[in-house]
């Protein structure tokens, strides 16, 4: 786990004055990298640290003289268009720049009039896929959300055997990760056959959830055959982002057996632009524990670090907003708050076991954490908790009822740590909005 | 489906005489594409086409001016050190090009003399992976493979209802697929608690097994939301090689549920190194039909193109080879061979399936058809099916017996089309060596 250093002094001011702003997601303990360029323009994508309502253009910055010695080196591997060179740099470059970054932008810096030109307003960005995700992989780390689904596929067996031995993962695609803000068509596909013999229905989706998840980015990798012991698992780890896994539940329900969802996920994923580092999030590391009765895990997936301070307190919540809201001018509905504290398996585990059979993860690839939903009920992480499997609507400002979602909704994520005596890390939001099926047939 | 034009022609004879040899897996009819450079150097790997015992050095070819315009421009993609942008092109381009190797490379062309040295000896070469995969997709299109599997995880119930509707998929693991010669080190993971309550077994796999079959490689792809037609389907496929999914039987028995195989599978996959193009396999397409009683496939997953030519004869078979055969000179022994004209579902349809949803595929992207098992009890693709399980051992030459694989066994894949009046089209082999586990716990 990252200890405390001088970026995480909560007493710390930027001379960019909106960071100072109580409240704000990226203040400059925070430093999360992104990828943008000025909207409308065709520039290159270039890489970027988010500071107030600013973004510091790191290439910009170098070309200032900005950086010097191993802070300058990790600069220098952010003139790509992605992060991904950045990241295999590993920690001590991670840090190094973070720090020199701390150190640039604070309040009385000598090289705050150089640095001023290098901002560009946030709001004037358009931000692009942090890196390129050569393999993405999808836990299942919630208990909550793994039983509450389990009663809903299979209600005489909700939580399978091998749940609390095995970080549970499979593969998911690439290809259809996009950034927040993505359009996501409602998928066509075939569903249950309306009686056991008949032929299964096919259509657009009416099934349509979101899942709310947390996305994890590996920086360095493991060659393959080589596994990545626990106590060193998070130094392989970048940084964390806001996920949405949409997922059409009919469609999962028809084709998961024998070998996992496809279709029901591969349409669409959406993650937050920015990365936060696992140094900003330091200061909110809690302890890990097993429940009373669960068993301890085995040697591979164990060390006394994730005691002290395997989880982290990111405070999740969910928002809806309808076409009608839109057009009324209604602010999006909260539907679920949880916390990341609450994952039965943590960073460190999934790593841990993703390569113990000695596969290789690469610097880009990222891990959904599987869907968050907390110990309530109003704590679930997907519609189809909390709506009970579609029995029970939940009800919207004006009256508007779900049960899933509807062409025209959009749902945002937003997830933040805050506590007294530390400055707040945001990760700001992930938003996306359901378009109709294009039915062509 | 392809129809035949003059390079399927039997009667055409190349300069290169081993093209020519009875019994050649490249004839002149062939041209299967691939990625080398000369071993032993460090020279960048570049593209290249088999034709007999030799490899023509595309690059070299064009710059010896042996193209002339749709087909420069083809080869001209091929100057990567991947395929990738050689497949983004498109059939006509690829056309064009085999088109024109066919032609430099018969007996009789005035451009023999200048690409004789544009000619590397294959046994000179190193065969490199021939693009990048960005995701990869394994498909379960033998229904006998799914039911015999079947039969085992789930005596009960052994082919579940919608796998006569759906295209069962999932998604595995790209950056850990290799090129054939690839040592797979026997994985370590989490196996079947001994007793119901006890906790999982955890160590090597004891059932380390291979799986036969045919890896697709998609040519050009399609824009995330913009399905792709089944009529449509088989423009967008590249080509065909062989595709070893290394499996560990034991650890896919414990993790695989709710949500699929993920480490029993993505510690090695290996593929062979030619691409055998969809127009080389013109000769051997056949008609695809279901069985009595079988459902017809819904109207996305059908055309009458199907019932035409949808399927492919490709004979396979499997060869095993133990430390102690190898020691002994003892030649592979083979276990089984089928053809993957039993699959149940065609290219086609996986295609159309895939991307039913709006799913993009990419230049590159890989597609593995499933493990290939016939009908017969020895056509089966897999140790798991030929042992019955691990309860019945095969026996070798020497009289060794197997179940599963024991470290040092070699697994050698062959294909090849063959039929009277016909040039073979073969796709050379793919083999890989089970080395052991490495437990440093």
């Amino acid at each position: 786990m990252t200890t405390l250093n001088e970026t995480h002094d909560p007493t710390i001011r930027s001379w960019v004055e909106s960071a100072n702003v109580q409240g704000t997601d990226f203040p400059i303990q925070n430093l999360p990298f992104g990828i943008f360029r000025r909207r409308g323009t065709s520039e290159s994508f270039r890489a970027g640290v988010a500071i107030g309502d600013q973004i510091l253009d790191i290439g910009a910055a170098q070309a200032a003289g900005a950086f010097s010695r191993q802070a300058a080196r990790a600069a220098a591997a952010c003139s790509a268009p992605l992060l991904n060179a950045f990241m295999a740099l590993g920690p001590a470059a991670w840090s190094a720049l973070r720090l020199a970054l701390s150190q640039a932008l604070r309040h009385g810096s000598p090289q705050a009039d150089k640095l001023r030109s290098c901002l560009v307003a946030a709001a004037q960005a358009e931000l692009g896929m942090p890196a390129h995700i050569g393999d993405y992989t999808d836990f299942y780390t919630s208990i909550h959300h793994a039983t509450s689904v389990g009663k809903l596929f299979r209600p005489d067996n909700p939580l399978l055997p091998n749940y609390k031995w095995v970080p549970i993962g499979y593969h998911g695609r690439s290809s259809s990760i996009g950034i927040s803000g993505q359009a996501v068509q409602r998928p066509l596909g075939q569903t249950v056959p309306a009686s056991a013999d008949g032929p299964p229905a096919f259509g657009a989706s009416k099934r349509l959830d979101y899942e709310l998840e947390m996305g994890i980015f590996v920086g360095t990798g493991n060659e393959l055959g080589k596994r990545i012991p626990i106590a060193e698992a998070e130094a392989h780890v970048f940084g964390l982002c806001l996920f949405n896994d949409w997922t059409a539940r009919d469609i999962q329900a028809w084709e998961y057996q024998p070998l996992g969802p496809f279709l029901s996920k591969n349409f669409a994923s959406t993650i937050s632009p920015w990365i936060v580092t696992m140094e900003a999030l330091a200061p909110y590391r809690v302890g890990w524990t097993r429940g009373d009765g669960d068993p301890q895990p085995l040697p591979y997936l164990d060390t006394s670090l994730l005691r002290e301070a395997g989880a982290i307190d990111i405070q999740l919540e969910v928002l809806l907003e309808t076409t009608k809201m839109r057009a009324a001018g209604t602010a999006p509905q909260r539907v679920s708050q949880t916390s990341f504290r609450h994952s039965y398996w943590t960073i460190a585990q999934l790593i841990a076991h993703h390569t113990v059979n000695g596969c290789n993860l690469q610097p880009g690839d990222l891990l959904g954490s599987g869907t968050q939903s907390g110990p309530a009920p109003d704590e679930a992480g997907s519609l189809l908790e909390l709506s009970s499997g579609g029995k029970t609507a939940i009800t919207l400002p004006g009256g508007e009822q779900r049960t899933f979602l509807e062409d025209g909704d959009a749902v945002v994520f937003r997830g933040w740590c805050e506590k007294p005596g530390c400055a707040r890390i945001g990760f700001g939001e992930v938003g996306g909005r359901v378009t109709p099926a294009v039915d062509d047939y």
